[in-house]
């Protein structure tokens, strides 16, 4: 077995030397990175969806890995340090600290694991609703009026904070399943993987979205290189084209048909 | 915000009654389902990689969700019931029970978190040799051992079977840059996002690969419509063609090179 554990060591090595134009650049743009420190809090909630919270968990982390610590990111509570069971009898995950609204850097809002519909206790409406009846939707509030804190959801997550009306009249999306609930909130629903509604709020769709609004905002605070680097490890690629407000809008077909006859 | 929650439950009420064709279906499929009783335990390791887990834990609830019951999933580890910490200082997940090696269903083996080379203390080759010097390989022996298992690994959790011997001459894959490791412990990489060698042995590649060998292995339990209804709430849809030694084996081009000159 050591001998196995040895030569993954000195492939690594090998790989390390036959790259020497590379390494160069990564210097140059390691250097930049140590000016940088973004810190990211996701926040759980009893019944939150797992795999909202581990895939930019996990990106966010690897990002850091390869950065030097240019990202940091910790898992919170709206009520401070304490275990936070997911959703489904899922396993729980200890918050580490309070959610901290006027921190600099990004704050992740996950959505809820549960039946997709109905009333049930364990329905993932009746998750989100419990979720807005604590402390969670005043400190979301907060965030919002920081100018320095980008809140990113994944699935729910924008439901949960449009339900209480913080997404009016923004772009965003959500899992499709409750794409006209969304609407019904007022905010703007767009068919898009993930959503930029100006530089401060990206949402994304359903669960696993989640590795998609990660990977671009590792893109956009700390450039392509470090982004590549956690597709590579993950094994996974970016999806998508990260819908913005901006450039051609395309021709509406279905507001222009009798025009265009 | 309780007439959000109201349209919520409406639309699904309007999806439940305009297929009822589609409903029928479900039902007798339902009915085959209530046999089946597919137990799946996700070993835990100190070091283990976050998502590895996540990903194939949450495609089996939400299957289980969707089936009525007929696949269960537990987190366990070679110990026992206790707190596992994950790589890279990640959260710790609770193993609920022992890994019983002799309990048929599916086990799934996930890779580790941490320096993808090095051999630092907190480096992958350096985890997976310390998860190797538990009880864990001779559990997994005992797994393999058993006809009603179906062992299934994720990343790095393949190089971990295999530095024990128990891939050797098995067809496997494993995160891209653990391929030579695997190669030299005997095992016959494949190149391919999941590799199932017999139907008892299903590999997955990096990370995300995970998603892919849970959603492959929910299809061939439990039929296409559940692995179709976890795609459509995750947003995910399977990657890849799950390579299996059979049908016709492709041309060789670097060994026929001569020969077709």
């Amino acid at each position: 077995m050591k001998k196995i554990v040895g030569l993954f060591m000195s492939l690594a090595l090998v790989l390390t030397l036959v790259a020497p134009a590379a390494s160069t650049q990564a210097k140059e743009s390691n250097d930049a990175a140590k000016n940088k420190n973004i810190h990211v809090q996701i926040v759980l909630f009893d019944g939150f969806d797992l795999l909202d919270v581990m895939g930019p968990y996990e990106v966010f982390a690897a990002a850091g890995m390869y950065s030097g610590g240019a990202i940091t990111v910790e898992l919170v509570s709206a009520e401070g340090k304490r275990s936070v069971l997911s959703g489904l009898n899922g396993p729980a995950l200890e918050a580490e600290a309070a959610l901290d609204p006027n921190r600099p850097g990004i704050i992740v809002v996950p959505g809820a694991a549960g039946k997709p519909a109905g009333n049930a206790e364990d329905s993932i409406p009746n998750i989100l609703m419990k979720a807005n009846g604590t402390a969670l939707p005043g400190m979301m509030k907060q965030a919002f009026a920081n100018k320095e804190v980008t809140v990113a959801t994944v699935c729910g997550g924008s439901l949960l904070l449009a339900m209480e009306g913080l997404l009016k009249d923004r772009y965003a999306v959500t899992n499709q399943i409750g794409m006209p609930a969304l609407a019904a909130t007022g905010a703007v629903p767009v068919e898009a993987r993930v959503v930029e509604d100006n530089p401060r709020l990206v949402s994304g769709g359903g669960v696993t979205s989640g590795l998609d609004v990660a990977l671009y905002l590792v893109e956009r605070e700390l450039g392509p290189q470090i982004a590549n680097s956690v597709e590579n490890l993950f094994e996974y690629e970016q999806r998508g084209t990260v819908w913005r407000a901006e450039g051609i809008a395309p021709v509406d077909f279905n507001k222009n048909q009798t025009a265009s006859e």
